[in-house]
């Protein structure tokens, strides 16, 4: 992990607003590293020595972008929660830079630590949504339910199916998921 | 589409078969355009003007391989057959190599459309398991509940999510979905 503040979280801000500055003036195909590391005022092998290759550092770059910056929102029940941020999740997720994200982030990502990641953010927002249902009183699913009924679908179909993806599909994977719960599975 | 034959389909074959060997001999990350060019027995802009880049000419390549070349297995029952397949599926795509082909399909394929056949390679198993089983007179979910419900979990865990993914795990899923049916979902 990086400590906050020191020289190496500098670093790290300093080349991905340099990455986030650059793919909107020139383009992300025209992006190398030695462009990366005069606009972040380090050396191309400081990024090298941190990062290997463009691809690594892109893929950092877009798992920061896939981070969720809100919590979900609170409709007043885990039905309207859950399907309202599959809604969202499927929205942004499904953008052509949602989709960009995705690709760079699985791309230079030899060891998958990177996929983990975006992973986690989903999980973490569903379990922010499922423990305030518990909090409500509410019978709730397993967090590995919810990846396995509402997140893996949209994402399966993001990225290799995508006929048919839309807010309908989105909410009714929520309510196959909770009609399932209430039957009993 | 290839004609079968044509001049078209031997330099797709040339090529493919190119690729296969030089980076069995040399490495996947030591191909070059050039050097493939030079051992199917055609020139580099044949390749360019039909592929447009190796990351392009490297995920048709990846998507051939995981098109499958037998039928699903046939073992009595539909739970029996879906669980076999779902057990195979994640053994073929979890492996180092079905994990590097994923990637490529996924990385060279700006339209997608390569995606596209990975997962319709995967319905069409799917649809022979549930066409078999409806002969046999047993009740059947639709294709697309099984891409929601066992396909989608297990290539989402396959690229994101890791952790305990087995044959236990697959097989759970096809439990879960059959289950889920026969109480009226």
């Amino acid at each position: 992990m990086v400590r906050p503040g020191g020289r190496s979280a500098r670093v790290q801000a300093a080349v991905h607003t340099a990455v986030r500055e650059l793919e909107a003036e020139v383009g992300r195909d025209a992006l190398t590293v030695p462009l990366i590391a005069q606009r972040a005022g380090v050396t191309p092998s400081t990024i090298y020595r941190r990062w290997g290759a463009l691809t690594e550092l892109l893929s950092d770059v877009a798992v920061e972008r896939l981070r969720p910056d809100t919590a979900p929102g609170d409709h007043g029940g885990l039905a309207s929660d859950l399907a309202a941020w599959a809604e969202q999740f499927l929205d942004e997720m499904s953008s052509p830079a949602g989709r960009a994200y995705i690709r760079d982030a699985l791309l230079g990502d030899p060891d998958g630590s990177n996929a983990g990641r975006c992973s986690a953010y989903a999980a973490d927002q569903v379990d922010v949504i499922l423990t305030r249902a518990a909090e409500r009183g509410e019978d709730t699913p397993a967090v590995e339910t919810v990846m396995d009924r509402v997140v893996s679908p949209l994402m399966y179909r993001i990225l290799f199916r995508p006929a048919g993806l839309g807010a309908a599909y989105a909410r009714g994977l929520v309510v196959g998921l909770l009609e399932g719960d209430s039957a009993g599975n």
